[in-house]
């Protein structure tokens, strides 16, 4: 989505709005941390982020990376930095066409700083003077397939202090196509205030974004401050520089000052605030916090439907997903990641089992053996596999090797029934419980549009050794409501499903719409599914030494046991799942098992 | 559907069924009340209907007519009959090529009785001799597509008496490529239960459907059975005889005959009956009664959607239809019968406003003028009119010009609210109350398979004059869950829908299914709807004279008045859309209008 209809959206509500810039880290871990941390800071609520431009060699390359990884897999609105005077026409192009790719529909486009052994800039080739020249080549190449936004100086730029010059350049960059402004950082709200004046004097109406610097440390303030040439108003360094050497003070200062700030922009009528993360989450956060502008029970981030939605190319109107990859975002985007349509023809008349392949990057287990064994410990019979799954559902660890993260809010009213069940050996990896009728803005189960219904089946996915299974399957016929399916790691489905066509396990009425069906349970996506699970297990058994006991165990469950997944069709009520599966009990969980050595 | 998958459905469930057999009436007045009578008939839930065939020149062409009619426009499934001995091979070729188009996919294949002049038969040319001839025909022409059914002979037939013979033929036609086998009438069970074992002992398993005559009258019973030639059991004669110049002691001892006939057959294996109706409903309905087979609130009729699905060509997978038809079916299957697909590609994104040409056969007011104006009075006031209306809602009436049958009990919960509406000279013409989660099995709201959840949004659709229209607009911002779409005759469209996307207002939660959502409100369709609304309307004021107070007040209606259509998105409530309307009243309702003669 552009960025001028998302502001244009928060100017209409009046709705206050924010987005965070992130730039490319150094290293690879960097890099994978600083995903991690974009997608926790996604829960704070930005509207988009951005990822400034790594000139030169392989941080472009980077900045390209991460624009995909952010757009596709962590479903994150992104704008693309990119300068051009220090980049030749194909560096551009490439970049731009790599954008496009990604599902990027944003592009700040920069001027670009002068090479280092440079005193001042010069063009890298004819084609690039100034950031107005980028303007029109995006234009010209894409028409409006991006949003474009340019720099704004409320304080003048490194190499132009003269504001009406500056204005003018503004002005010529807006005119060649610009749909945006992001302003440098500033401390000085009233001189802000003024400029915006008289940027809208020259005719310039484009929604402005100013750049919010939060305070971490007093070294960094002071030096970014510097570096930027903006002016610090004098009763901020009366009240930070006394503290200057106690860090939780000067945040705490901080925060004041800068969300006093950001109110007076409100004020004025400035909707959204643009804030230079530094890629550091607490600063701003306590900005946000300091605002009230971060979800809360009372104020939920409104969720479009139940799972992040990927924005990467072709997939903004993927509106359904099989509920096995509920906590495997990623690796469902990844196995998907070469469909050609999202979602018509996938599910329903034309499903393709075409799931990509499981040893491409991100499908397997992560972190190291060690990380894992510690975190999952060191199980020598099958009651210490059922603790490590009791932990999970208790939050005392975050992930299991099926779970990426913590236990959701939602599983509440039926947790203590999955302890139950992991305590009698059967290890449960995946669950919703009932809801029928939820308003669309419930804090907990609510999700798309305002004045809606959201409903959900209860369902169950879990693993449990054969003759469990077949006792299971005895008992079916009392409980006309429940569909299964069973698969081992290699051999064929069971299944008492009326057909193998989808079965809608969450869906919601909104009004003036027809009902949305985004989560269900279907037979070939299932099947692929399976094999990732297996293979998630597998890998977990691999963290131990290959004599072990408890690589044994593991493997001993993954390679007989089976992957079941049951429905409750009747989404009033939760209990009927588990009163099927009362009393089943694994055997001889608290036996030690043998390693192999 | 194939009968023999029919039947075997019925065999598995053991839940007997039945089918209807009529023949091609001799009048165009007769064809038409036949066409009513086959719709009310199938409210007694007959798995199919056969039509015979009408040998010779136009009774032959109105078989076809009517088996596309049936198929398409009453949703019935049909088994067409064909002869081939006394028809050329082209004329056999262009009547399955009819069946073909009509959506039929079930033919019974017979030989045909010789022309009155000859003695004996002989074939018309050289393709068709016997029955088996055309099985065979039809199987090498359709393939699979038509399901064929034979004639079996219990009691021998016409021109051979001899058992043996006439199950050599059997099994020839069976071995030829039949489905199913329909035997001539008999009462004498024994005799057929003796006679389907020896059927068996000759290796035939195809589905033997019994044909059922109940008794009307005595002389019409004694005429068949004679003509026949079928047996009628000692004791039959004995009850019937004395009273057979009372018709009504001859239908209840009859019915009671023909019941004990039935009983005998299932309790012998027979799980399907094919009555021969005599194109009449009164001694068929009885002996269904007797047998407890007609729905009934405890029994309803299962629905697979809340609307009559069409049989036609292309058309057994159309699943959403918008509701503005609610009341004339049929109008909106002549008016969609050039659609290419059902239902994908015409609700959604690809919607096309292609709706059929109001002046087709079948769309406009059917009666005649003076039929019409005793059902629907003379008015001169509003007020009238609305008594018309109100004379509807309590069921004084059958008909309005928008609805072609009597008001549906589903619509008791609101119908006080409709009254009062339309005394206040609000004219209604569709409604629906709100579900919220009705079992699918409900005798009033329920469709669709077992164990299922149905739903509906309130929906009402009314004639209101631009003044109150102004006025119901002006309210609409303290109904956050109403939309509407307002139009007149001529003008433009007036909504506060946010797309004009479907809004689903019925829908269904199954096992193991995707969510059905077989009725919806959207633009392109109500404006297809609103030329046919006030087509009824301007039809109906000319069923008065042109210069009758009658004509100039039903046409300054239709001529300046708004068609609206309200859809209350909480399915929760009803209460909402009417206080919504409250106090909205028509002006000078009882002031009389004059003519302009």
């Amino acid at each position: 989505m552009h960025i001028k209809d998302l502001v244009s959206e928060t100017e209409k509500t009046k709705a206050p709005s924010f987005s965070f810039e992130y730039f490319p880290p150094k290293t690879a871990q960097g890099v994978q941390n600083l995903y991690d941390r974009m997608d926790r800071m996604d829960s704070f609520g930005p509207k988009f982020i951005d990822i400034t431009w790594g000139a030169g060699g392989n941080i472009a390359e980077l900045t390209c990376e991460m624009v995909v990884q952010a757009q596709a897999v962590y479903g994150l609105e992104t704008c693309m930095h990119l300068t051009c005077t220090d980049m030749g026409l194909d560096k551009v192009n490439d970049a731009l066409q790599k954008a496009y790719k990604a599902g990027c529909t944003n592009i700040l486009a920069l001027r670009g700083d002068p090479p280092r052994d440079q005193e001042s800039w010069t063009a890298a080739d004819g084609n690039f003077r100034y950031a107005r020249d980028l303007v029109k080549h995006i234009r010209d190449t894409y028409g409006d397939h991006f949003d474009i936004g340019v720099a704004g100086y409320p304080e003048g730029c490194d190499d132009n202090k003269d504001e009406e010059s500056l204005l003018d350049h503004l002005k010529e960059k807006v005119d060649m196509g610009a749909g945006f402004i992001v302003t440098q950082m500033f401390y000085d709200a009233d001189n802000f205030i003024r400029w915006v004046g008289k940027v809208r004097e020259r005719g310039i109406t484009v929604p402005i974004l100013p750049g919010i610097m939060p305070i971490a440390t007093y070294a960094s303030f002071l030096r970014r401050a510097k570096h930027m040439q903006c002016r610090v108003p004098p009763e901020w360094m009366t009240l930070l520089e006394p503290v200057k050497n106690d860090d939780v003070a000067v945040r705490e200062i901080g925060k004041t000052l800068v969300a006093e700030l950001c109110r007076k922009l409100l004020a004025n009528g400035i909707h959204h605030l643009h804030f230079y993360t530094m890629n550091l989450a607490q600063a701003t956060r306590m900005v946000l916090d300091e605002l009230n502008w971060t979800p809360s029970p009372e104020n939920p981030l409104k969720q479009a439907l139940p799972w992040k939605q990927s924005k990467g190319f072709g997939r903004r109107d993927e509106d359904v997903r099989p509920i096995f990859w509920r906590n495997r975002n990623k690796s469902y985007v990844l196995r998907t990641q070469d469909w050609d349509e999202f979602p018509n023809g996938r599910w329903g008349d034309s499903r393709s089992p075409a799931f990509g392949e499981l040893d491409a990057y991100g499908i397997g287990l992560t972190g190291t053996n060690e990380q894992n064994r510690k975190k999952w410990g060191e199980p020598t019979s099958l009651q210490d596999i059922a603790n490590t799954f009791v932990k999970y559902l208790e939050k005392k660890i975050e992930t299991l090797p099926w779970s990426e993260s913590a236990l959701a809010a939602e599983a509440d009213p039926i947790k203590d029934d999955l302890v139950a069940l992991n305590k009698r050996g059967l290890l449960t990896i995946n669950s919703q419980p009932a809801v029928d009728g939820a308003k669309s803005n419930h804090p907990v189960h609510g999700w798309g549009p305002s004045n809606g219904y959201v409903y959900q089946k209860a369902y169950l996915e879990l693993l449990m050794p054969p003759y469990l299974l077949e006792e299971m399957i005895s008992r079916l016929d009392d409980f006309p409501n429940l569909t299964y399916y069973a698969v081992t790691k290699d051999g064929g489905l069971k299944s008492n499903a009326p057909s193998d066509a989808p079965n809608a396990v969450t869906w919601g009425v909104f009004p003036g719409k027809e009902i949305v069906q985004p989560t269900i349970v279907e037979s070939v996506s299932f099947l692929a599914w399976r094999d990732e699970a297996f293979r998630l297990g597998i890998d977990w058994a691999k963290c131990y030494d290959a004599d072990s006991p408890s690589r044994a165990l593991i493997e001993g469950i993954m390679n007989g046991w089976y992957l079941v997944n049951i429905v409750n069709n009747d989404f009033r009520e939760n209990s009927t799942i588990f009163g099927f599966l009362e009393g089943l009990e694994v055997k001889d969980l608290a036996v030690p098992v043998a390693g192999t050595a």
